[in-house]
């Protein structure tokens, strides 16, 4: 269930479908008769096979950083570990949080823990408002436009640096501890603006699967699902030509009752289909690829769902079948297959719910809230390139839903503005790593930018593998990559030490 | 009157005295029992010996660049001239407006002026929000804090940028146009910062007499008066030392009612004092020293007030008795005529009016409220380096008075998070240009922080000599100031266009 259980009813007619991206998994944001319900934090964590320890430390941070009016504050969560920390000016390695409950990041960011000894750092999480249990409005902090208001991505950088300058003050040998920032997906693009917008509190950023460039007029909207296809189309013959084909056979085969009868069988979905559900259907497996294409990674993992190693590989057995004669039944069979390999990995699952796709430590109500406001990223797909329905984007009718939902409308302009857009080679000390196979590399820095704003491409790397533990599946591209982070943060440290 | 007669009112009794700055006057702060009045946009200009012509245009700003729930729009002012713009890439010279109607800035800025044909550069003057006639709210935009809520630098930076992507995107032939921030005083800080938050809309700033450093615990708080006294210092024999002694003098007098009733005759007051005013009147003397210590300029002009060719020096002709012959009553005739310099150049003033001390161009409710929040500059005095009654620093008391006027507090901390404090090493291309003579020097940067982020001195400057037009009698490290300024300038859109 997603967060709160925000789409947990079944989903009413559509009027229009916009597609909205999490940088975890996108939706079909079409909600409109949907009440809001209340943001729960959610705590189950993954179980990891390294066991971490973190103190959990609470500060008092401001509501509002950008006005005066309302000057109350709420409890920020943040994790501490200085096991490893030199305390005679190591370095902190802080992490800028997503739009999820911190110790569900603090356990997926298995690279920090890695390193922490070697550089002798300090490893700080800290999480993100309105998100797990930093809310600022407590149990009302979803409950309308008024509350949500601070939810922006100028208040968590603010909260950020307000935290680290506290931290400094007030620990003991902190304050000659130079700052790396280390976020991934959303929390790598905190994580680069942080440095571009307080590079007196953060020396340098590492940014691993940011995509900040995956913003109006600055990438080609249909890229980041040709990236997903790839990875399906290079992970077995006819993997992506049949899943293609698949959206025409939904179409064929629930055209009558007993075919929707038929493939609510097949699926073993909790809830039977009905005529009005199948745009949601629809949506829901183009998530699972997504997710698949994000999660790709060389070994057995539980970051959204459990899944084997190279889990496209073993969706895409299911789907080996020669396009030209195969039936719409027997290839509904294998996507219905393929989507058990994402589902039901464990074999723990009785049924399938089309209202859910992944992990519920993700915040998916404040993502929405996000991409309704600032983070306005055009996806779209042409069903050529790409194995999808086609599907454009429409700006005005994104807004419209936004308006109906939240009572607010994106301003498609203003992240360009605030960050930079693509011209950020004034500022300094940042690594943009990018894997090959994840399709928010469609929006991400994948070239040098200068000789301090460097771009890391990891060819067979899915969404920030290089922020994971070090596994024995590991390709050599992300061992590489590693090392040279660890090199420019070792060299942002000399850099800060010298003045 | 003070804008909108804020303070025109009589004083009430002060249960404290803080003193607040704004960057052309400081005040004291004491209006607890006083009513927030409306404020009005002045229009009235000063004569000024060039012609200047521009257009006036309006921009729809959001009224809060920071949320979303907020989503009306109010017309920004700017003033365009482009005479001498070179439309093949010629740049674009961006006025950073202050804490005052734009037009008076504009006309006091002719160092933009004098440069423009040179350059083949379009001129802006961007008006700040809040300040003449770009009021978010119209008439109720000082109404309460509520209205007064997105009254912050970091919203006036957001107009900014988006008034100069605007200009680039709908002005023919500007999208290749590279942008220049100019400012004096608080819009020197506002340029600076513009290019620190948003280096991708503006190439480089010349940040003219900006004390960004005037904030808690980055400079001594001492230095500002310690700098208008030794500008009286060198002006005139026993100057200060008078001045010093001053305001004993006018305890001793004041004791009786006769004694005040002479002050009231020897002054011309337009009010005669009584005895809980005399805190008021100091002040309002101690703000006539600040302002005369700011424009004391090398020829007549009429900046703060109408003035003879450096001020201070006619001021000190009146008080160069030798102090230890000199009867309070004969000390007092002297500080008398000292203020006349000040009030009544022009020989039109019938009488004194101890509750304004300069132009009615500058927004002081405003500034209040700015200083009330953000721009928390911590100035005091120990009448042993400084020729004033000794006065500490009180934050909590200010802090106080802040929530009485105004019902928010300061935020002593947020400006050196925000902005940097001292640490502003990783941005490029930014002039800090300081006056000797100039009291705000004492925040300001006078060091080159590295090859693109430096300083220029003006040894005999006052507060920013080098924004205003070539005069006769520019001292020539005024005019090297400036020459060194075009070729910055020249510098960097080089480097824009080597690109």
């Amino acid at each position: 269930m997603r967060s709160g259980g925000f789409v947990s009813v079944s989903r009413p007619a559509l009027t229009s479908i916009v597609l909205i991206l999490s940088l975890y998994c996108f939706h079909v944001l079409a909600l409109k008769s949907q009440l809001l319900t209340r943001h729960g934090g959610v705590t189950d964590l993954n179980a990891q096979d390294s066991v971490i320890n973190y103190e959990t430390w609470y500060f008092d941070q401001k509501i509002d950083h950008f006005g005066f009016l309302e000057d109350g504050t709420f409890k920020q969560r943040y994790l501490v570990n200085n096991e490893h920390w030199d305390q005679k000016g190591g370095p902190i390695l802080f992490y800028t949080g997503n739009e999820g409950d911190i110790t569900w990041f603090c356990n997926n960011t298995g690279f920090m823990w890695d390193v922490a000894e070697e550089l002798g750092a300090m490893l700080v999480f800290a999480e993100h408002r309105y998100y797990g249990e930093s809310l600022p409005f407590g149990q009302d902090s979803y409950s309308d436009a008024k509350h949500l208001n601070y939810l922006t991505s100028e208040q968590a950088l603010a909260d950020f640096s307000v935290l680290i300058r506290e931290l400094k003050r007030t620990v003991l040998g902190a304050q000659k501890s130079p700052v790396i920032a280390i976020g991934g997906s959303y929390g790598g693009m905190l994580s680069a603006w942080l440095r571009m917008k307080y590079p007196n509190v953060v020396v340098g950023a590492l940014a691993a699967s940011a995509p900040i460039w995956q913003f109006p007029d600055m990438v080609p909207c249909g890229d980041f699902y040709k990236i997903v296809t790839q990875d399906f189309a290079r992970s077995g013959l006819n993997c992506d030509v049949n899943i293609r084909r698949s959206w025409k056979a939904i179409d064929n085969i629930t055209a009558t009752d007993d075919g929707l009868q038929w493939l609510s069988g097949e699926f073993s979905l909790c809830s039977p289909l009905k005529k009005t559900d199948l745009d949601g259907f629809k949506a829901w497996l183009q998530e699972t690829w997504v997710n698949l294409a994000m999660v790709d990674y060389p070994y057995e993992a539980n970051f959204l769902q459990p899944l084997p190693r190279w889990p496209i590989q073993v969706v895409c057995k299911h789907l080996g079948f020669d396009p030209s004669v195969v039936s719409d039944y027997q290839l509904l069979g294998g996507i219905s297959e393929a989507a058990r390999v994402y589902y039901n990995y464990t074999g723990n699952c009785p049924c399938l719910n089309t209202s859910s796709t992944a992990t519920g430590n993700l915040g998916f109500i404040g993502w929405y809230y996000q991409a309704c406001t600032e983070m306005v990223m055009p996806l779209c797909t042409d069903g050529i390139q790409d194995m999808f329905e086609p599907q454009d984007w429409n700006f005005q009718a994104f807004s419209d839903e936004c308006h109906s939902l939240f009572g607010v409308r994106p301003r498609a302009d203003w992240a360009d503005t605030v960050y930079g857009g693509l011209d950020i080679a004034s500022h300094s000390n940042i690594i943009f790593s990018n894997g090959g196979l994840d399709p928010w590399s469609s929006g991400g820095v994948t070239r040098n930018i200068s000789d301090s704003v460097v771009a890391i491409v990891i060819p067979d790397g899915a969404h920030h593998l290089d922020l994971r533990y070090n596994n024995e599946y590991d390709p050599h591209t992300v061992l590489s990559a590693r090392v040279l982070e660890v090199k420019y943060f070792k060299l942002w440290i000399t850099q800060v030490k010298s003045l």
